[in-house]
């Protein structure tokens, strides 16, 4: 792997609008090559959420939002009915990439309830561009303010395990899990993460890892299959994870892993938290109604391209899965904490 | 990956006696190439062993048998008191390959008793050979009487998930947890088994995949991270895997990720059966007493050769863990079932 410049992730941003193109790490590529895509068609960026260039559910929600700005800003359409046909049929490729995060369907939705009540051509083009640039903005004081609800609940010293990355690399910068860890440094308290390497994609291996070496905060990372052995040992004081969709009944759906972890948590006493934004609340949908996208065998019987498994074995690979309310302590929000969530105290909070 | 003719694992062997010396399979190629190799001398048996050329509690039991029976079958000594100092040191080396498998020294302590017992030098010569030869074809008696006692729990149409591999290629052959799978197909049940990869040295895609996918048994493969998802969806009938070491007080320890599957087991009301013969418990120790072995960070940092963490980062690799006695259904054994392991139960079947 060759030496690459270590970013600094507490200002890094992972996807932002700039000069009427969606610019956006590979994260395909790390953590051995730090490089940059310019994306100019919503097509390529449909692509990149679909081949994870562009992870984690705040990310791939601006992005995907982006994506159809890009759309309108770059249509030949002179007729306002026409440009909304047309990006209605770009919205429908974005929202097909993958099923199971809420932000993306947030994004796309925001951008079109702009694009719709702007009322021509030209307005449309101005108001979704002034939309793409603040929803990067947003994204970035969202996690900030998260960070800080969730540094309260972190003493120094603690040993935080988290699952995947829900970092600066899985949101436009500073992160959701992450954020509450950088927020504790922030505050000068000494943070430990224990990192799973989070099979299939490795997320916690190659971009968790990846940001907090860069960031010089202290890691440590594991295979995912070390996680109850950590926790029964004493080696684990807070559990920190993302979500990529929350229901109103209060469910969790985040990368396949968490529930394990959630469940060894409880047994060993040990506190749960998701970190989510408002953006990541499904208050429409209970967790029956959620589709678990199921990803290619390929991402199992492979590593970085190597084979690692016997030809014409089937493979199922879930790539999210569900924690129940019963096992989360408290859901850490921009909005502040929602401790022992439910139907009623998540509508408290985020209605 | 080159195509390979697949093996029969209902009778193949993986480590044997032959011409004195020790064939075994180089399982560190597998499931790309099935090639042998044949040892003559008892450091290059310790060398597998620390390598996992050849792993598996029953398998290095024998295997170290084995690499203790060169010694004395290739020594040059005369006088039966300086073959024995000579086997010692060998003994020695092969105790200090790997700490955690009870099944090695258990393995060194038959040879060397045999050797001591025998008087001469050219008695001792005959005495190991026939001993080390016994060892093997009691290997496979033994997984094939626990293999029944096991197939007895197997229902007609059951989904069984096992962790690591426990199969013909982590014993002599026939398996311990695979040998229960095989016992029941065997016995005419359609069984489905559930395989998690095992990271991180692959032990469930690389092998146990391999041994299923070539007996034409029916398999899935899923990451570390979807055995939780898997069984709270009520994929699993059954868990079964193998051991490295059942201490007295019934503790199991075996592969990292062992006790996440006893833990998530439980809570969904899914028994879990731990396989092992007579050689893996350890009538003498408490858990209290056993060491975990800790392995490389290549093993974690490194997908056959291929870097997938930032350099720099800290890793901490337990290769294995430890299942209480609550989390137990019952242990299969060659000498039948332990219902509810305890220092009484496990004291009164295998003293």
């Amino acid at each position: 792997m060759p030496h690459i410049a270590l970013p600094d992730f507490f200002t890094l941003r992972t996807v932002s609008w700039a000069n009427d193109s969606v610019r956006m790490i590979d994260q395909t590529a790390l953590p051995g090559r730090l490089s940059y895509l310019n994306l100019t068609r919503p097509e390529e960026v449909a692509r990149a959420i679909r081949t994870m260039v562009v992870r984690g559910a705040p990310a791939i929600g601006v992005a995907a939002a982006m994506g159809l700005a890009l759309a309108v800003t770059h249509s030949k359409q002179n007729d306002f009915r026409s440009l909304l046909k047309e990006i209605d049929s770009s919205a429908a490729l974005l929202r097909s990439t993958r099923p199971t995060a809420v932000n993306l369907f947030w994004g796309i939705d925001r951008i079109l309830k702009v694009a719709r009540a702007s009322g021509s051509v030209a307005k449309a083009k101005e108001a979704v561009r002034a939309e793409a640039k603040r929803m990067e903005e947003e994204d970035v004081a969202v996690n900030k303010r998260l960070g800080r609800a969730g540094a309260a609940l972190i003493s120094d010293g603690d040993t935080v395990l988290t699952q995947c990355n829900a970092g600066a690399l899985a949101t436009v910068g500073y992160g959701t899990a992450l954020g509450v860890i950088r927020a504790a440094v922030e505050q000068g308290k000494l943070v430990k993460v224990l990192v799973p390497e989070t099979r299939p994609a490795l997320q916690g291996s190659r971009l968790t890892a990846f940001e907090l070496v860069s960031d010089g905060i202290d890691c440590t990372l594991i295979s995912d299959t070390a996680v109850g052995h950590m926790i029964s040992l004493g080696r684990v004081d807070k559990v920190v994870v993302g979500a990529d969709r929350i229901t109103r009944d209060g469910y969790v759906f985040n990368k396949i892993g968490t529930y394990q972890e959630a469940v060894l948590a409880q047994r060993h006493g040990v506190p749960f938290y998701p970190a989510a934004p408002r953006s990541t609340f499904d208050l429409t949908r209970t967790h029956d109604q959620i589709t678990i996208e199921e990803r290619g065998a390929d991402e199992v019987v492979k590593v970085r391209g190597r084979r690692i498994a016997p030809k014409g074995v089937r493979v199922a690979n879930p790539a999210f899965d569900m924690t129940p309310p019963e096992l989360v302590t408290a859901i850490i929000t921009d909005r502040g904490l929602i401790a022992a969530p439910s139907e009623e105290s998540i509508s408290q909070v985020m209605s």
